[in-house]
């Protein structure tokens, strides 16, 4: 395991720089923060002696697929802020589809369709009720600790969101705003359920409020007045069961294998409004909830509700929650500004990472069990390891044989350890070397995931490491930047860099995953929208006084009307099934001047809803290209 | 070049097949139209004796950089529906940057900042005037025949608007609509002025309208009365200098490099309204436009005016241009729904595909100018060749080596061809052998362009093809398949396939250049904004009774204020300068709940104006990654 060439952070030479920093050092962290982004850490021991970059290049590159192969697996992306989760084929990091979500897309006519406008939610008037978001994090549901190809969540943190993805035909179908909270950042499916062993799979999906605010947010100043939330939405409905009134922030989420146990980790311990007391703390906490328990309290009626929401609001304070037999939470302490809280894949460990501290914490989930049964004198005593791995560590996934990969966000590195070495070394044995290889990425790594990490399945083949600054790794575009994110072949030993891959900003997280696991639909069914125009004599324009309905198919090269008739202040609907039933046959829908733009895949319904304002000559025509005739496909809309 | 392997198409086993095919044949055509898309033709013995694909892949793929590898070439490529324009690395493939023109972008702020809002364009209650956008062709200004780094322009096909890129910072700049035209389709700046040799750049934008529309749109049911206009756009104003009434409708366009030709390419000569009519004659165009005779002729106040645009237009039509002498137009005839009018790089020659005739026309310059001379009898004698190339021809792109690439939809292939063994074969040398080679492609590609190919530098190494379907490429995800386009390299006698990359629907055309043409700024000027905020101690609320300035700087990790108050009902600018100068330094702010999302990056100043209508505590924070403490960075926004 040891190598000449890498000087491990336990090692003397190591330890001035990687020393847990107390909050002098932090100060001066804090002045010199353009120096992060400016240019990467000067040479270290550590960074000299990482891995060469794509030493193993030459050869059979895993990343590089010839024409027509395809990837093996699927990588789920959070958009980041164009809103939607991106599909990847891995290794070769190709974007093979976007799905819209929170924002308008005027591809599929995401924000335009009615349809999809009942998903996003609108104001009074009609229009889509936000039009930005933050999407960070995606995670799947799961059935016996796999994935199980059902559905996919995502955050947006500006406003609160949480969006699901139907993995069958890969489109966004719901979308809950969490009450009560801002700032919603962290979210984790479930993995079973904490009483019933018959649930298996996902039921859950758990949410961690960020900001503290006023409840209800009436305004007042007196920040100690403000609270953070967790909240639970169920899996199926999308409706939000409970939320638990914390001490502290919510940052990520963790879920156990076993269903009893969510954490959220907290870098806000001291409550503070700005930046200089939100790292006053040596320590902050990881945050457990006994979900078995919080739902029986629930049930029992022991919660509030704030302002017009009616989600039930059980008390998870450190004050309300001093017996460990009755506690709904249990606050662990883990050093300054946590960032990241990853279940490892044998089902026994949380492992918190610093960010301000250059530790790990890795607790041991059965022993937070005992802490509740109060077998345990104290949360702390759960923690079974806390180690040094160098400066920044943000996120860890896992490879399935025991080694953890966490991201060095100041010292641009991806250190991979090994768990148990870890617990060894943290419980006396020096000799433990726990740090197995460091690679330099490019630059300044935020998340970072593994092939089929968050599962028991971990199959430790690829990683992929999500750079916040790409600086000079692309041909120069501008001020804007893309950020870079990297594959790394860790298959063997040694980490080995595979390929950078620019993306469009602030994706953060993302999951990996074989592509066996999920069924993807390519063709829908007619029947499963309740406005088809199932046959094209259907087609018409039907007239309400100004009530306009307007039924049109489409089959390449024409829709079924080449002409209709409206007068000005009709309102009107337009529904358009698209009849070709073939593979990949996607017909788009564009009405000149009228701000209309939408697709309808094979044998899919979608309505649009106008005033007919302007007078004059349309041609709608066919955006998606379908047939040899395809620019020749148009209808006129005449509007007397 | 003759190679055992390859049946061209003007040998007898080809013919029946490629032959010139007539309206009955064409019939048929139209009602299998589900089989183009369904499945790639039946082998036959020009597709089975295309180039292997991928035969060269093993060993050194330019397409696969090794990490950290700079791109040696820019694409820049039209974003289709999305509404923007995309750089890419190449041979890579990589997308670097998505460049917000049409429609708005959640990450930039496009449409929520007032200086882009500004650039779209808005309503009188200050809403978005559009949302949506079809662009579909993107180029680049020119001076002695090659790019020269200034502007690229794109166009919205559904609300004829033209927006223009700077190629320093890699933003739009300005947007003009297009008066009087629908479906404005074909773009191509100008590469010099037709009288003036020292004008030897792009001054002028032409631009095609391919929906005939009533002049004025009154609606008027009688589509013998429609007509449609090819424009021409000032570059540097963005103003529409003047537009040509014409027979038949604009599709593409080209421009040839004296400056003293444009043309576009006609599938509709007929006029028809119905697709069936707009294939019924054998013969459409292709049209010339005499850049010099119509600027005179605006000059000399022979114009029209429609409706409320006060644009000159000036008479194009057959009828009114019989004499050459005079004549501003000139239509010489192509075979059948031309698709594509594309430049040689050797100046000589406009190449018109033919769609649903299996043909190219190969049209010299140089005989056009004859003919509006009175020195050639009619405009069909400037043909010098029109050859049979396979099923379906769109779009043609050159090495700079004599050959041309055409794609054939139908064929699902790129065919080599060479342009001086074509008009040998067209001149009765029935021993010419002009097609060099044939590659399949997957599947139905569109555009395609080869590097510096509509330059006078065409260098003939890559060539990018844009398959409109991708069927079987890619990982299923869904109903919605990305488009695959692929890279070849064309360095060789043979074509080799290198790579497939999946790209969101509807990307359509693309241009890629040498990477020294352009020298991208990476840091703003802060002097360049108006509203600049210097000096973080300029920060603060300025109130005017209900109308509110609030300006704010960011340094990392901290905006200026840690806290602004507002009233209920108060009229708000926010202006945010980010005081941070490193490159890649973006900051972001978000304000919940409020629909606001921009970046600001280094030394950029953007401004929002909202309505304080929701009182309460907002956090508003940083949304791009920009320091360890990222997540701390953070205002609060309280609105009484």
């Amino acid at each position: 395991m040891k190598d000449e060439n890498t000087v491990t952070s336990q090692e003397p030479s190591g330890l001035g720089r990687r020393r847990f920093m107390n909050s002098a050092a932090l100060a001066g962290l804090t002045l010199g923060v353009a120096a992060c982004a400016e240019k990467k850490s000067d040479g270290t021991p550590a960074a000299a002696g990482s891995a060469p970059a794509a030493a193993g290049h030459a050869g059979g590159n895993p990343s590089h697929l010839k024409p027509g192969e395809l990837d093996s697996y699927y990588g789920l992306w959070s958009g980041g802020h164009t809103g939607d989760v991106r599909v990847l084929g891995l290794p070769s990091g190709r974007e093979i589809l976007r799905i819209p979500c929170f924002n308008p897309d005027a591809l599929v006519g995401w924000g335009i369709t009615n349809e999809s406008k009942k998903v996003m939610g609108t104001k009074a008037d009609g229009s889509l009720r936000y039009t930005v978001a933050d999407t960070h994090h995606v995670h799947a549901s799961y059935k016996d600790g796999n994935y199980d190809g059902r559905y996919a969540w995502v955050n947006d943190k500006i406003n609160s969101r949480i969006a699901r993805i139907r993995l069958d035909y890969f489109v966004c179908d719901k979308i809950t705003e969490l009450p009560n909270v801002q700032g919603f950042h962290g979210i984790f499916p479930d993995k079973a359920d904490p009483v019933d062993p018959k649930i298996n799979y996902t039921t859950r999906v758990f949410c961690g409020g960020e900001f503290a605010i006023p409840l209800p947010n009436t305004g007042t100043e007196d920040s100690s007045k403000y609270r953070s939330l967790f909240s639970c939405v169920d899996a199926e409905t999308m409706d939000v069961r409970w939320q638990v009134l914390i001490d502290g922030n919510c940052d990520l989420v963790a879920t156990s294998y076993d269903g009893k146990l969510a954490a959220t980790n907290q870098y806000n311990t001291e409550m503070g409004a700005k930046y200089e007391d939100m790292m006053s703390a040596e320590r902050d906490a990881c945050l457990f909830f006994n979900v078995a328990r919080i739902e029986a309290a629930v049930k029992a009626g022991k919660f509030k509700t704030y302002g017009d929401s009616k989600v039930p609001v059980v008390d998870g304070t450190r004050e309300s929650n001093k017996d460990p037999k009755t506690a709904l939470t249990a606050y662990v302490s883990v050093p300054k500004n946590p960032h990241g809280v990853n279940a490892s894949p044998d089902a026994k460990y949380f492992i918190c990472a610093g960010k301000l501290s250059p530790t790990a914490t890795v607790i041991e989930l059965a022993k937070v069990l005992e802490y509740f049964d109060g077998k345990l004198e104290a949360p702390d005593k759960a923690i079974v390891a806390e180690v040094e791995l160098g400066l920044g560590p943000l996120h860890t996934a896992f490879d399935g044989r025991g080694n953890a990969y966490t991201t060095l966000f100041l010292d641009s590195q991806v250190v991979k350890w090994n768990v148990d070495a870890a617990i060894k070394f943290h419980g006396g044995d020096k000799s433990a070397k726990y740090v197995v290889d460091r690679l330099d990425v490019q630059y300044q790594p935020g998340h970072l995931n593994a092939s089929q990490s968050e599962t028991r399945a971990a199959d430790g083949k690829y990683l992929a490491v999500g750079c916040k600054f790409s600086k000079d790794r692309f041909l120069p575009v501008g001020p804007l930047h893309p950020e870079n994110e990297q594959m790394i072949d860790i298959s063997g030993d040694k980490m080995v860099l595979m390929a950078d891959h620019p993306v469009r900003g602030e994706p953060h997280d993302f999951i990996i995953f074989k592509r066996d696991l999920v069924k993807p639909k390519q063709v829908y069914n007619l029947e499963d929208f309740p406005l088809a125009v199932k046959d094209p004599k259907a087609s018409g324009v039907e007239r309400n006084g100004k009530k306009v309905t307007v039924r049109l198919t489409s089959q390449a090269p024409a829709f079924s009307m080449r002409e209709f008739k409206l007068k000005k202040g009709d309102e009107v609907t337009l529904i358009l099934t698209n009849l070709d039933k073939v593979e990949d046959l996607t017909h788009g829908f564009a009405i000149p001047k009228y701000n209309v733009n939408f697709i309808v895949n094979p044998l899919e319904t979608a309505s649009v809803t106008f005033v007919a304002d302007k007078p004059g000559v349309f041609w709608c025509y066919c955006t998606h290209f379908c047939h040899a005739l395809h620019l020749e496909m148009r209808t006129r809309m005449i509007v007397e």
